[in-house]
């Protein structure tokens, strides 16, 4: 069995999600994003509430397990997005995601900035985007954001780590998703770097979401890294490792 | 090609969106629903601004030319849904969808009444659901405020209507909205209704959405029609009645 540690539940119909359980990814973190800039901060409590009351339910339909994150995306950054702040001050969540910065102007760092000290004041794991454009930028400011605030390192997994910013991020302590989807890496890609820096510190995720058609790339993923490297570390990078950065 | 009059492209998957255009299925009119009831009213204003301004550019992706309608759910009312009524009142719109009552409740009768009011008033197309449940009730309630509105027939299409309810809608002069789809009505049903009443006052749907795994029943039932009916019948019911209908 394998787990999606990254994807957009809200972006795929029920036949996509049955593919993914056809393909033995039965457990998933599915994230927050809405594909507008809202214009009410409000909008995203209910977009949340949709996420972790209604989303659940219906991948439990397709036979998989769904793990909710709620969190401010740096594209879809309400005004007054304090309210938001607030709303999750008050609840009690499985991770906060997806955060994390996508241009790296002042209001995204100080978005992230306080989802942040949220996270490490609530003890809730965080799930950071680094974007396509910008990408060496953004990790760079990411990880000086994290080691102001002495973020704990088991709490934040930063995201679509590639080819170009994985040196910078094995040199700290955060875990590190690996998306495999056409643009980002191949399951190529992913057996190379398990081969190449072992299976402790990364887990596979696909993103898939509101426009991508390739969705059971994990399962790939795992198959190639268990052909190519073995299967304990097959399993660590998708399915242990995200267990354990989520505590299940 | 064929036209959809009724799904939820926001419950699609891409891949089930091409699926759609696979099917000849090349036009959609896509109706606003949210599947918690919100608990704000800004909310749905920040659903409809997704459903306006990037769904269609998704199912374009598709190679589906979408028309999103507009409006508040009788199962997602929000508190102060007055809020959502003067953003209606101040846009411009192809349709108000997916309007009607489900338990037919006060506030569901003022807020049916409340949007068909501003509809004719506007000039705007509405798409009436009628429940699975109370079904009859709520469909001789619907026809009930229709009529004491006064509403333009041209303007209103009575969805969801079955073997239950089809002799009180035929009574009136609205249009009729046959849905196809499995619970609802099958292919050969939609060919018996038009084989017995004619194919000017029907348009076909499938109200495919979040959960529903046949979405191009439209095709489907379209092909049944040419082939027991006659090939002017069904592309009347499976096009160009909805094109009049949303004055295409």
């Amino acid at each position: 069995m394998y787990f999606d540690s990254h994807l957009h539940s809200e972006g795929l119909g029920i036949s996509e999600l049955k593919t993914l359980a056809e393909n033995r990814i039965k457990e998933v973190c599915s994230l927050a994003f809405f594909p507008v800039k809202p214009k009410y901060p409000q909008t995203m409590v209910d977009v949340f509430r949709k996420l972790t009351e209604f989303e659940p339910i219906r991948c439990e339909a397709a036979g998989i397990k769904m793990y909710p994150a709620v969190g401010i995306h740096p594209r879809c950054i309400p005004p007054n997005y304090e309210f938001v702040l607030k709303y999750l001050e008050e609840g009690e969540w499985v991770a906060f995601g997806e955060i994390g910065l996508e241009l790296v102007t002042d209001e995204e760092i100080e978005v992230l900035k306080s989802q942040l000290e949220l996270a490490k004041k609530l003890d809730v794991p965080c799930i950071i985007h680094t974007p396509r454009g910008e990408k060496v930028k953004a990790t760079r400011k990411t990880i000086e954001i994290l080691n102001s605030l002495d973020f704990p390192p088991q709490l934040a997994v930063i995201d679509h780590v590639n080819f170009e910013t994985i040196d910078m991020v094995l040199e700290t302590e955060y875990w590190i998703g690996l998306t495999i989807q056409p643009g980002k890496l191949s399951p190529d890609d992913a057996a190379r770097i398990v081969a190449e820096y072992g299976s402790e510190r990364f887990m596979l995720n696909s993103d898939a979401g509101y426009r991508d058609v390739e969705i059971a790339t994990v399962a790939a993923a795992a198959e190639k890294i268990a052909e190519n490297v073995g299967k304990d570390e097959a399993e660590r990078v998708a399915r242990k490792n995200a267990r354990k950065f989520l505590r299940l």
